[in-house]
């Protein structure tokens, strides 16, 4: 149960949302413009980055909701998404998004945590400063969301089922104030 | 020095900001959004408690710039900033900000540590729903602005007396875009 009064039919971030409307708005841009930008990071990249840092943080909601997000810019990879979160070293992915995503695991522990070494292990296989700027405030920003998912102990849906058909109105329409102004119940619309 | 190259007369989340304009934005309206509100949470409250996360995450530049902005606020008692940080149970502030600041330390290990008895705690000193809900978003949100600021290895001013300067500024005129447009030497305008 949440740890304040929120509206029980919107789940996770979208019921704290709804609660705080005007912070809503600028994490909804700032999740914009990290996740819906395209250049030399993909959406799909930027999406494994935010699912990976979630998963590391245990933030099941975050994890379901962006590694769904993930599959879908993957043509459905849900196999993909997976190894990353457990092992992305293993996974089918470019060299520069492993070494982005060893940035990112140390962002999650603590911003001292990333080193010299990494970043120019990241550069030595092509990220550019924007890509390394985006990986920290990617990760850094999952930090925040995630905490506060947990932090007030939003709702979270344990049907699986639920986070793809949501995932696509994210694909579609990008994050912003619609997703926590559309009130309908949680199953049919998370 | 910076892991990105970025503008080297600008201290700390200033260069990134100047770096990346664009998710500035976002970034400085939810600063004012959490640390410029007074309401039954002062802005002293609210600094004090980004301070206090900033000092669980060991970000010097945060904890010293959100440390002098209390001070501030709080008619320059630097001693009362210091014990917040060090042992907030024994320090002359309120019952009721001592339990949101054990709210906030959980938020600083992960939104799962936060407790109903911590929250039961708070509100029975008189913390309204908003007041938790602000305490968690304004601690998770300093967990993304130290990740971003120490992820990146921004540059921080070791001369603490350039910190009051800054502070006094931002008391007058909030957070927001001047902070990193303004780009004269960081000794005269950190």
């Amino acid at each position: 149960m949440p740890h304040i009064n929120v509206d029980e039919n919107l789940p996770g971030i979208r019921a704290l949302m709804a609660f705080s409307p005007d912070t809503a708005t600028p994490m909804g841009e700032l999740a914009n413009l990290l996740l819906r930008t395209s250049d030399t990071l993909s959406m799909a990249d930027r999406e494994l980055i935010g699912t990976y840092v979630s998963y590391l943080n245990d933030c099941f909601y975050c994890q379901q909701s962006h590694g769904a997000i993930a599959v879908c810019y993957l043509d459905g990879d849900t196999e993909l998404v997976e190894q990353v979160k457990k092992d992305y070293a293993g996974a089918d992915i470019s060299p520069k998004l492993k070494a982005l995503l060893t940035i990112a695991g140390s962002v999650q522990k603590g911003g001292k945590f990333v080193t010299e070494e990494q970043v120019a292990a990241a550069k030595e296989l092509g990220a550019t400063d924007k890509d390394i700027h985006d990986t920290v405030l990617i990760a850094a920003a999952f930090c925040m969301f995630n905490r506060y998912v947990d932090g007030l102990a939003s709702n979270t849906p344990t049907d699986l089922s639920s986070y793809p058909l949501r995932a696509q109105q994210i694909v579609e329409r990008g994050y912003g104030n619609y997703i926590f102004s559309n009130k309908q119940p949680v199953a049919e619309n998370s």
